[in-house]
């Protein structure tokens, strides 16, 4: 392996996103939600929304794009919905509040849902739905993101990677955690075929002229010139692996996430001021949460998810497979590791947590 | 083509139908509402869920499968939630009731939701979510189905192609329907390409090792001998092309559906006594309706959604394409033809529905 990792605990990392935050003029509370959003990734082994990303957020509110203390405003309110503006403050404790008012709802009324307008990037989907477990309940949620994605028989990418999370309890099994992408896969994956050099499955990824393209290296010299392409939806392009689901699925995401709570939307996220300066971002997100009582009596519910977890791992692995798995279970074995192990990290995201603290003057001491 | 049709009229071919309920003992209120998913599929040009399966429900009165008569309970609700017993009668009229129910506890409080169990195969799920167009609202739509489909790295098929519908309205524009099985493709796909003698493209179905093959004919065989082997998640088979995604949204749909409302679930669909006589099926269902100005200004948002579905129409498309499409076109676009020009009817279909006027005795009039 070319990239040696230091491997750090989860806590002082933790620590270390907190004070980060707190240093560029984000409150206490809303520094440990955002630390603790991407620190789960990291713990779950999705590295790429984790702390990888603190040089995004601080340069952002560094910029003014993303604020440290926004004017949040509840927009529109009923007794299961609420819309929420978050004033171009960070997508994670916005979110974080708005999960909480979905569940608070619910809890009321059997299923409650929350929307957000004007925000910002708001780490793993997962998290906000995983926060239903906790009440016993049932948790989803959905953001629309930059524009990457191609659809069906377009050439152009006019909308994002528009990742659906739901997360289901069970009882003595642990929760069924579907956290995905609507695209085949992310951006960050051509980027690791492009350095190691190796060509791109077709399905994966469009040329400037909207074709599949094994050069992983000419998709990614398109997003930079914005000279057209990009990711394909999950089913690739065309008809024949029919990615037209996987494109029906990324704008329900797009129109859940943005559309219903008045967000920017397909091209108009992320926008520039006539000078090509970046704006607030106006991302958009989608919470819910359901009672499973309110539908039938929650240990039936949860003795049945024990039997469908069961029923799906036991089944005859494929030939050349070892095993059937149940989403969500990879990550909450990676995370019980990392917790003990520690978490990983490359010399990219060493070198950049490194200057943050450089930069913000703050002890380095992971 | 090998196949010459015939042509008839939509409000016919719904008279038929519907005098072929009644013949059976369903109630003319069922008959109509069952009739008219049937001939709506067609119309719509979703041919394998129309007319083409009218024998089958005949045939499931007959034999005691489905009741004509059902005795549907409702098992639990709350303000914004209701779930259904339906009595083993048809899936159609339950769920339509159970969709009003929904969008009218979505015009109480928000948001509503029901589920069903102990029903039958439901239709087209696209219809009940479409019901909230009516009303202004987003709808959704999904229910579990026959064992057809292969977890990834499994070697069985272990649930169905699980179909999920959203409709969302807009206003100049038609609506947003998307309706969707979340498999690769529909075993009926395979029987067509095992009639032309083609070739599967690898990514659709496996053989009975787990494997992907091109044999339509030894999946087909496979699936009637129960040997192993099955059709592919949306994705195809095992991580390249992340079937694991369409494999997760699956599970969420067989969650949301059946293990809700606590419908048989998995390999428990569709049992058999120990004599090997077909019981009824235990489907379950799972319907949503939101009112979009519980989130925001209706006229806002059905304008945003105007914008919406004209900037991905209005995309550049792909080299060799000649249009982007937004979910639902195709389907209002035959809609309007066959409304217009007839339902036309293949051989087989034709043949089908003059064997059920000739054993229960109906005038054949299309």
């Amino acid at each position: 392996m070319a990239e040696t990792a230091s491997v750090v605990n989860d806590s002082k990392l933790l620590d270390f996103c907190v004070r980060a935050f707190e240093e560029m003029g984000v409150s206490t509370e809303d520094a440990r939600i955002t630390a603790d959003v991407l620190v789960q990734a990291n713990l779950r082994g999705i590295d790429s929304h984790g702390v990888a990303r603190l040089a995004r957020y601080v340069n952002g509110l560094r910029d003014g794009v993303m604020m440290a203390q926004p004017e949040i405003k509840t927009v529109h309110e009923t007794p299961t919905t609420i819309t929420v503006d978050a004033g171009a403050g960070l997508g994670q404790p916005v979110s974080y509040r708005a999960m909480v008012q979905a569940i608070e709802k619910a809890k009321a009324y059997g299923c409650g849902f929350a929307t957000v307008r004007n925000s910002n990037h708001y780490g793993i989907a997962g998290y906000y739905a995983m926060m239903a477990l906790e009440e016993g309940m049932i948790g989803m949620s959905t953001t629309n993101a930059a524009v990457l994605v191609v659809p069906t028989f377009g050439r152009n990418a006019v909308y994002g990677t528009n990742p659906i999370a739901l997360a289901v309890p069970a009882d003595k099994e642990r929760p069924f955690v579907m956290d995905m992408a609507t695209s085949t896969v992310p951006r960050g994956k051509l980027e690791v075929y492009h350095r190691q050099e190796k060509p791109l499955p077709l399905g994966w990824a469009t040329d400037e002229k909207g074709v599949p393209t094994a050069d992983a290296g000419r998709v990614l010299d398109n997003f930079a010139k914005r000279a057209g392409g990009g990711l394909l939806p999950l089913g690739g392009a065309g008809e024949e692996m029919s990615g037209y689901k996987g494109y029906g699925m990324g704008l329900m995401v797009e129109i859940l996430s943005a559309v219903v709570p008045g967000a920017a939307f397909l091209s108009s996220v992320y926008p520039k001021d006539a000078a090509g300066k970046p704006l607030p971002a106006d991302l958009g997100h989608f919470f819910g949460a359901w009672r499973v009582d309110a539908f039938r009596p929650a240990d039936e519910f949860r003795t049945d998810m024990d039997r469908f977890i069961r029923e799906l791992k036991g089944g005859g692995p494929a030939e050349g497979a070892a095993r059937i798995y149940v989403h969500g279970e990879k990550e909450f074995e990676e995370a019980e590791r990392r917790a003990e192990m520690g978490i990983p990290l490359g010399p990219k995201v060493e070198a950049s947590l490194k200057q943050i603290a450089a930069d913000l003057d703050l002890k380095y001491d992971l």
